[in-house]
């Protein structure tokens, strides 16, 4: 069913809208919300957020002169209907696949993403950091924040509110409040906002707001009605106490409203103003509208049902893995509790909270608050899980370092999506997690190579009572190898040796294992005996093994799917340390490429990492000083396998 | 003059003060003032904020029972009157002293101490984790936290703020809000703070709240006075609307307040509860309430005249270094601003913003703000200079990543405290920036070997247009070099050979350049040949002058003040991958060691991490074959130098 966009068509920049009629503009916002739920069946990605903003999106680029005016979207996952209306329409059927649009926004994409995001809660920070650069410069235009009021609960959305009210220059600030994060948000904050909507009686607000648009001159009308909701909201609201000035609430569906409101913001008074617009997840797409999750995430899927294609089954995901493990450890041990940052399905934890739910906590997007919570609890003798995304406990590195570390407190960190993490991108790889947890005194850190490896984990970390753990793990589904009935804790500081062999060794912390163990086969194919070893631990090192691989092999190889300055790193300078290079070792250390590496398939992303089985085969051929035949004929039989 | 303390002396832990009268308790705050600054001029170290908080520290070891209740000091500096009458007493005159108490709370210290601090804003997070944990083992105690009104500007304590409110437990927060942290604060939240205590007319409130003590029976008093000043505050304040129930504001000098309040609190509803107490900074030693900084740390002084230490003069300070070239450069160029989180003095960039009011920005304790603010305000084209101390820096780190490396933003970190910090300990310790930014695709980062070359680098970081980059640089004093006229910015990535020899090469990275050239000059002596250089870049390394002396001498050692998996770390995994280890190279790298080092004179801590001259030199003929011996007659040669 091919779509019919007149109004859309007309459109290739935002400046080709500045002077639509607000009816053109709901012609347009009706062919946008059309486009994006086409382009996105076809890639999956985000489509909620997205829907929620599409009014809203329409409604900033007809008003505020973009790229010149600032437009910054906290998170950015819901800017796909942005990308269209700025001139990447042709390419919007590429999102999230290699080589083509990020899913987030992106400086190198475009002049009209002038701050790019995916975490999420750094749109103040980054509106203000434009907004005192205009005025250094004298310069005169707009710096416009857009953010969602799950964004609200992070630390530094309040730190940079904190730091604008104080400053008092000029600055829009648009929360979309749509009471749903990824989740439906938690925290005190959103009971404040549920509060603000609600108990001014919102929706007969929302009437008279219309009604007086229609009696007077919009302009007029909409003065009026921002002063008369303004009044009817609480006096002294929590953003007036941080020196905004608070307009709202809008409904951010209706342009009618959003267009003059906005009209009056951008040619208001100084100062940083805070536009409340409630909008809905989701929006105007009847399958997102009836979903939980409100179509928040989704694989391609057929517009007309809004059925998505399966995944192809097959073993269960390490999230999940990790959640069944979690919850028998704390069926037999009562003390056992878990923490998310407001990513309870992503980390499994929805799972362990269905079970129990007294002892499940969502703090919000929060990990700074996550990780020292978790500390307390640790302190007061629980044992705390605290399941954060690699990337995400970026966010609690200073409280892994001061409120875990340094006390030595038993937090059990369960880091899921270390490593490469395929559609989402660079800024959510996992890669600098080894490095920066490694380098802490004291910490045990662990990386799975399988499913039954992180079963393990997690009950190792379980018992580990005297210290900080930590264990890592892929996105995606295990390996399909078989579960045992009983789950053995791990030695502390203790490797496998996965195959024997004699000339080279190949040392694997985590994931690529299985590429090691191919690597090994051609090897082995060719002539060159083989060992594999999985280090298991990143900390404590297991030092007989790897000095007995060093000892006894011509050749050693540690590969992982982190940074430099990670696992290499510290097997090197144990090496180093005990005289193991002193007469010569030919050691090479695999691991991620020094760059940021862009979205695609996980395939493709290891082959650019230099990560698969060829790779490594070829780093030891290399090593070994042999020539590129030997390494072409192993990659032609990789190839084939 | 020796002090006499009949009270005091009656308390060897809170027990024996349960059972005091108000009067008593009178007498013993103002013992303890006395000997809280008798210790403090024998030591030096932080003395206004404990002075601040000498009756509330009275008042709750009064009214709580500690340490079964939990009470958790933010920060953790103005701990000593704590200390003191938590079985402390005979040591606190080792305070900040190397095997002497710390300067923080910590929990290795006492039971008193159960959840230790340093850094701001962490324990509201921690006394939620404690209240869960007593929640989910059905246990009936409190937990308190005490919390500056400074620290409240960090995210994390809003983030904690948030989930207490959303849980609901019960939970006692105290604000001690005495309207400076280490600078007066900053921030929209300053101004609410202040309009809570200004606009109610507070000094009569509190007049008013002691004559009705007076006339009825203090617990009723109390329970009044509480109501009647909380309705008399603004309805529906920011802590309501996070969930809180609001008690204040209360005269954090008046026991006859402080006492029954307290006790109303504890006695009171579930739920979270925040008590609003204003203190004065400084109280009660009259030089301290007269001075700018209300004596936040000081030297050793006179107890009468309050004059403090002189420090013995010698070279400026890095710090000052740092501020002094960035003047320059700012002079020179317009886009030159500068970022400080609360740390003005500190960072030296006091000095900045008194030359260029308009262009520093101190954000408050807001580390994550702070660097998302310059990553913006490098977008918009300014030239951000980020001024935060390496351990702060731990704060923001997810933001360095996302907002500035990912983007390619050039943000310039000025990274003050770098490596061993003496007395503060290891929690404001240094000791992993190297690792944790050189593991980042993009960042230049680079070390000071002494105060010419820190100027250098200022110079080289505001050249540097097209990526981030990053400096770091001591605590304490430079060495005394002679600075130039003029200041040349470096070669992006080139090191510099700083003395020839033949057989050992020393590749330093940043401080401890003259202790290897002391070492290099015992060795040479002692008929070994010595190299040193200065890398002076971590990333990109200068790898032509690293294979150079890796391949023209027997030895290769390398030297840091930083944890492993830092520049060592990036050294042995090019050479490992260049091959220059194949046939064998005596490397050792010489770090931080794998420990959480206490709080010592520098010396010490540097004996005690083995970074001194003998060490270096030691290392050098250990990986030699050579035996003690030489080391001996080296170290002796050494130590008599």
């Amino acid at each position: 069913m091919a779509l019919t966009t007149p109004t859309l068509d007309q459109v290739r920049e935002p400046s080709d809208m500045r002077n639509f009629s607000i009816d053109q503009l709901r012609k347009l916002a009706d062919e946008l919300r059309a486009e994006t739920i086409d382009a996105v069946s076809v890639t999956g990605g985000h489509l909620g957020a997205g829907l929620g903003v599409v009014e809203l999106t329409t409604a900033l680029h007809h008003v505020f002169d973009t790229p010149r005016d600032t437009l910054i979207w906290d998170v950015g996952h819901q800017c796909y209907p942005h990308k269209i209306l700025t001139g990447r329409r042709d390419r919007i059927r590429t999102l999230r696949q290699g080589g083509g649009l990020s899913g987030f926004t992106k400086r190198a994409e475009s002049e009209y993403d002038p701050f790019g995001a995916a975490h999420a809660s750094t749109s103040i920070s980054a509106a203000l950091g434009f907004a005192v650069g205009r005025d250094l410069k004298h310069e005169d235009r707009n710096v416009i924040a857009v953010i969602g009021d799950g964004s609200m609960s992070a630390g530094m959305a309040y730190e940079a509110m904190n730091n604008a009210g104080h400053i008092g220059g000029r600055l829009i600030v648009i929360l979309n409040d749509n009471d749903m994060s990824i989740a439906p948000p938690v925290g005190a904050m959103s009971h404040y906002f549920a509060r603000l909507v609600s108990s001014k009686s919102y929706r007969s607000l929302r009437k008279l707001g219309k009604g007086v648009a229609k009696a007077l001159h919009v302009e007029e009308a909409a003065r009026r009605a921002e002063e008369y909701m303004r009044g009817m909201a609480m006096g002294g609201t929590l953003f007036e106490e941080m020196g905004f000035r608070y307009v709202g609430p809008i409904d951010g569906h209706d342009l009618d409203q959003l267009v003059p409101v906005l009209r009056n913001v951008r040619d208001g008074d100084n100062g940083p103003v805070l536009v409340h617009v409630v909008t809905q997840k989701g929006k105007g797409y009847a399958p997102a509208e009836a979903a939980d999750d409100k179509y928040h995430g989704v694989a391609k899927f057929n517009v007309v049902t809004g059925e998505q294609q399966k995944s192809k089954g097959g073993p269960p995901s390490y999230t999940k893995v990790f959640a069944q493990q979690l919850i028998r450890e704390a069926e037999k041990d009562d003390s056992v509790v878990a923490i998310t940052a407001a990513m309870p399905g992503g980390t499994g934890l929805d799972l362990f909270g269905e079970r129990f739910p007294d002892r499940m906590f969502d703090v919000g997007i929060a990990e700074q608050h996550a990780v020292t919570f978790a500390a307390g609890l640790a302190a007061d003798g629980m044992k705390p899980f605290a399941a954060i995304y690699s990337t995400f406990l970026q966010r609690g590195y200073d409280q892994v370092v001061h409120d875990v570390a340094i006390q030595n407190l038993p937090v059990r960190f369960a880091i899921d999506r270390a490593g490469l993490v395929g559609a989402d991108g660079c800024t959510h790889a996992g890669s600098f997690d080894v490095g920066y947890l490694g380098q802490l005194p004291g910490m045990v850190l662990m990386a799975a190579a399988d499913e039954v490896e992180l079963s393990r984990m997690v009950a190792t970390a379980t018992q580990i009572d005297d210290r900080p753990s930590a264990f890592r793990y892929p996105r995606g589904n295990g390996t399909g190898i078989g579960m045992p009935d009983v789950i053995e804790p791990l030695e502390i500081g203790r490797g496998r040796i996965v195959r024997e062999g004699s000339r080279i060794a190949i040392l694997s912390l985590g994931t690529r294992l299985g590429e090691s163990l191919k690597a090994a086969d051609a090897l082995a194919a060719q002539g060159f005996s083989t060992t594999v070893a999985d280090a298991r631990f990143a900390k404590p090192l297991d030092e007989d093994l790897i000095l007995r691989l060093a000892r006894e092999h011509e050749v050693l190889i540690t590969v992982e799917e982190g940074a430099r300055g990670g696992f290499g790193a510290f097997v090197l300078h144990m090496l180093a340390e005990k005289g193991a290079l002193d007469r010569g070792l030919k050691i090479r250390t695999m691991t991620l490429p020094d760059v940021f590496q862009d979205q695609d398939t996980p395939f493709n992303m290891y082959e650019e990492a230099g990560l698969n089985a060829r790779h490594i085969a070829a780093r030891a051929l290399e090593a070994m000083g042999h020539d590129e035949a030997a390494a072409e004929r192993i990659a032609a039989a990789l190839a084939a396998s």
